[in-house]
Formats: C-alpha cells, structure tokens, sequence
C-alpha cells in the first residue's frame, strides 16, 4: 500500500510528521508494508513552484491509495485579498480533481476531556455526531469575479440533484450503522440550491425508513449544536455550511486539535486534522498533533480496511489522555506543567 | 411618533403584544403620545391576501416612524420546498424595500442569567459583543433559480463596494463607543465577496486608527465565539454569516428568548426579536416575550432617541430577572414553579 504524506503549511509539517510515525509503528506492530512518498501543496508548494499544487503532487495523489494531509494557507495571502495565487486553491483543486464529495467529520468527545471544552459537561456528556460535509460544489466551486469596473464581487452557489443524492445516501447509510438519525442542515428558506437540497434529502428519506430525518435551518442548527449537542446523530450538510458548522463542532470535543477528518469519493481518500495552518503557533512545538494521529486511524480503517490497527490508535490516544498528559490547548488549571507535552512528545 | 405593530406568524403574534403593552405603559409613565396601527405580514397575510407583505402593509411601514415586528414563517412552505409563495418573501422584501440594510444585534448577558447557558459561567462572564450584520445584500437578494431541466439549482452572493463601506462605516463609528475593537468577519480565503469585503474595511481602517481591527474567516468565529466570547466586541460580516452567527450567539445570552434586534437604514427602523415564529410552541403562552420587549427598548432609543425610557424598560427586565422570575426557555433545575412565568405575566 502506498501512503502520500502531505504535511502543507505552518503547523501542518509539525503535526502531520507525528501522524506518519504513528503509520510507522502501527505497521511494525502489525506486519503490514506501507510504502511512503511526500510531496508539496499549498504555500510552501507556490515558493517552491509557483503553482499551490503541482503536477506532480497531483500524479502522486493518484497514484497513491491514501493520503495523509496536513494543513494548507498562510497570513500573506489572507492579508492581501488581491493576490491572485493563493495556497487553498490547491487545496480545493485537489479535492475537485480527486472527487472528493464527501469529508467525513466525526465530533466524539474523549471523556477525560469533558472539562477541556467551554460548554458544560453535562451538557456535552455523551455527544457523538458525525458530519457529512459535501465538498465538490456549492460556493465554493461556482463561478466568481467581479464586475462593474471591479466594484462588485460574486459569488455563484450551485448544487445539482446528483450531488445532493449521493452524498445524502452516504449519511443515510452511516446512520443506519449509528444512532439512525439524520439531521440535513440547509438554509431552505431563503436558498434555492438549500430548496432542491430538502426536497432529494426528503425524496431519498422513504427508501430508508428506519432513519428518523430532520430538517434544520443552518441558523438554528448554529445555536442548538452548543444548546443541546446530544440531540444530534448524523448531520449533512453543503460545503459551506458544514465548513462553519463542524468548526464550530469542535468545541464539543475540547479542541479543535483532537478532530481528525476523511474526505472520500471516487478515488483516493484524503485524511487531515480540521484545524488549519495555525502560523501563529507554527515553530513553537505546542501543536496538538492528535488531530493528525486519529486522521491517521481514519485512513487504516477507511481507505485500508484495517479495524483493528485503526482502534489500536484510538485506544492508545485515549491512554495518554486518561494517564493525564495533555498538549497545551486541552490543558486546564489542574494540569502539572511535567504532564503538558511537546508535539513529538504527545507522538 | 407612529409606532407600527407587525406580528407576524406564530408567537410573534403573543410576545408583539407584551413589547406593544410595554411601549404603551412606558408613554404613560413619560407623557408621550404614540400612534399605534397594525398590519399583517407573513403566512398570516398569505392566507388573507395571498401576500406575504401587502401593499397595505408596504404603505403603512413607510408612513411609521418605526416598526415593532414579530416573526414570519410557517412549517407547511418548510415541508414544501416547492412552494412558489413563501412568508419570508415578506420579510426580504421589506428589508429591500426600506433600505434596512444594517442589522444590530446587540449580545449581552443579564448578569442573573450566568447559569442559564449550555457555556460555562466563567467563559461568559462580561461578554459583550454588538454585531452588525448587512442585511440587504449577499446570497438572500441575488438572483435564484433552477437550470438544467429542474436539476442544478442557483444562488448568487454579490457584494458591492459601496454596500459593504456603509455597513463597514456603522461598524466602526459603533465601536468609537465602545471597546474600540471590531472583528470583520469573512471568507476571504475562498470566496471573492469576502476579498472585495476584506479590501475594502482594510481601506476603512486608516480612518478610524483608534479601533483595532481583526479579520476572521468565518469558520474560524464560529468557534472562537464559544471558546471565548469575551475577546469579540464589535463584529461586522455579511448577511448570511451574520444569520447564522448571531443565531450562535444567542447561546452567550442564555436564550434565544432574550435577543432583540434593530434593522436600520434610508428610512423607518425595524425591531425584532432574533428568534423565529416557533410554531413548536405557539399558542401554549410560554413564549419568552423579553426580546420582543427589549426590542421595544431599541425602537425608543434609536429611533426615537428616548435613552432614558429605554434604559427604565432594560432596568425592568433586570428587575424581573433579579426578583427570581423566569419563562421555561432561561428557567433551570433551580427555578421553584411558582416563580416560571407565562408570556403574558412575563410582560
Ligand atoms: C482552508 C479552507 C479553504 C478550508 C475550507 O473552507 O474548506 C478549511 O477551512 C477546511 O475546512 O478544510
Ligand atoms: C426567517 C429568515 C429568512 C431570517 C433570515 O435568514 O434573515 C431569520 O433567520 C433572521 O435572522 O431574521
């Protein structure tokens, strides 16, 4: 099996080495022979080449049989609305090219971590939602410029019926294997693309009757994921509103550093933690590199199949959490300073 | 002074009339002469008129001084994504038609209500944030619709410089009597609306070098505004991250049931509560009608300039808050029965 490693930008180096030496181990321990390549995307990608994501890191990528990804973007960019190379845009290129239409978010709070978040335990006790997010359309890939002598901006949001189908039968078909509830998030209301997303969404909910369906305005799942997460089972949602939704989720589980995503599709899957560059911690060694960990027990279990070595990390993140070590972003007042960990350390 | 009541569908009907009561109480007690009428808008005027907002109604809003306004909407258009007239055509539509383009929402915990958020005491404690979220522009008003035979749907954000500088320009002059920082919020990193957003509060900035101004990718917000509330004062985005971000911050107030807005622009002032029409609980009386009356409270101080009468309405929810009364929304397991108020009593 071969492994692309694709550490991106800023924190994505530090976190996404720790999740290839967790690969490493995982395939000692259990005599599995993975093969490792590396290859550039994002701003370190535009320094070296000129191009966010080269050709080559794309013949990699699908050469590959799973990929594990780090983070991609840089403040330069996001200080200079102008520029007009940018690192997410090979970040978005590749998701398009590789098909990548659905990014699987799961929220699932380790228990030692209850009180690492700033929502109350007993509110937080017990949630577990997974996120579909679609991740080919919507805002994100319509068209968009300007206009009017460079005065006015657009943005185009388009979904197909297709798109809604297939990444609604995912969630569905994940539901059946979980709390078999489904919650679709749109903002049908007010959008047309949200008003074809509710009617596939209800159109698909009869050939799955067991799954009991919702639909929530994305504003009011806004305040209800924080009121009372536990009401929640299966979400799906449109890239944009997922994007905002699980970022938000994150706080459920703690810290944004513990949430591990897989983007699957026609191909090759895509393994990353949620959070971002994070260039202002970028160099410290403070990253919490268990989001890139448990990415990695996504890709065994997702891309490989492989169960068994995908609980073995899961089980052994939860060892270094109940033996009290922590990185710094889920410490608390009660943590020793002796039990807060370096990046390779928490490895 | 005409004071135009509109409430709308579902408890905006039962919580309007407490808001309303109140204004007339709060004229006696200073000696104002306020003209009252009412009209009709949303599902309401669908079902008399075919309309969600009638001329009738258009005229009078534009002969009020300002508005006090409920909530529209209707769980059988939810149900029916095909449906060609809809309630909240009404609501866009009046937004259009004054002009309202910016909307106030003012996030401010009542001291007494700590405990009544799913977020812990201390996370909370002295969050204070106004947003201000365009109201007239973005993906609610550019054109919609459907191509390919029914199947690809459509929705077009657009942004001009111009929209976004007068919304900027509130934003700012706000934060001058405040906390002098103000937090834009955006997409820039992927959508073109936001970059054109960006540029143009990064070319505002200049003017006003006493406020220290942030750009956050709204993704990023959504979470940082439950990690820590506190570090946000005021808050400018677009207006459909605005919806869907203050609905969030409601949670920082405790409830949904205490967030009153102002939507202001050319002409007349809108004031509304955030929360919906809620037809879950219409017609029990348990409706929370405390932001229908701080709305009433806005109406008096930013359309009439009436502070003190406005700050005697804050001061009576206070009051009430202290005295241990609660509706079921922002009630907990402390709360003795007899203190658990109905709308009416509340008001
Ligand atoms: C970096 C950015 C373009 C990206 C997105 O919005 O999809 C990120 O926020 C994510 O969630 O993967
Ligand atoms: C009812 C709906 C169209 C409206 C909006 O999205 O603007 C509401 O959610 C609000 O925030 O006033």
């Amino acid at each position: 099996k071969n492994i692309l490693i694709v550490p991106g930008d800023g924190i994505g180096q530090e976190v996404t080495e720790v999740g290839k030496n967790v690969l490493v181990k995982i395939a000692e321990k259990f005599g599995h022979e993975f093969v490792y390549d590396e290859a550039l995307m994002g701003h370190v990608a535009i320094e070296a080449t000129g191009n966010p994501l080269p050709d080559e890191t794309l013949s990699k990528m699908r050469a590959s049989d799973a990929i594990l990804f780090g983070a991609v973007g840089h403040p330069k960019y996001d200080n200079d609305p102008t520029a007009k190379v940018r690192p997410e845009q090979g970040l978005l290129k590749m998701r398009k090219e590789l098909g990548l239409y659905a990014n699987l978010r799961p929220i699932k709070l380790f228990d030692e971590l209850l009180g690492a978040s700033s929502i109350k335990p007993e509110i937080l006790k017990g949630s577990d939602i997974l996120f579909f997010r679609e991740l080919t359309g919507d805002i994100y890939f319509g068209e968009k410029g300007r206009k009017n002598d460079n005065n006015t901006a657009f943005d185009l949001a388009e979904y197909s019926r297709y798109e809604v189908e297939r990444i609604g039968r995912k969630a569905f078909e994940a539901a059946r294997t979980r709390g078999k509830k489904l919650c679709s998030v749109d903002k049908a209301n007010v959008l047309e693309t949200s008003r074809l997303w509710r009617e596939v969404i209800q159109a698909l909910a009869p050939e799955y009757p067991d799954i009991e369906v919702e639909h929530q305005f994305v504003d009011s799942a806004a305040m209800m994921l924080i009121k009372d997460p536990r009401r929640f089972d299966v979400v799906v949602t449109a890239n944009l509103f997922g994007d905002i939704l699980t970022d938000e989720a994150s706080q459920i589980a703690g810290s944004m550093g513990m949430l591990a995503s897989a983007s699957v599709g026609d191909s090759t899957g895509v393994y990353e933690p949620i959070h971002g560059s994070a260039h202002d911690i970028t160099g410290k060694g403070i990253a919490n590199p268990l989001a890139s960990v448990l990415s990695a027990a996504l890709l065994l279990d997702i891309s490989f199949g492989l169960k068994e070595e995908s609980e073995t990390i899961i089980a052994a993140v939860d060892k270094l959490l109940k033996d009290g070590f922590r990185t710094r972003d889920i410490a608390d007042a009660t943590t020793a300073p002796e039990m807060i960990l370096n990046t390779q350390a928490a490895g």
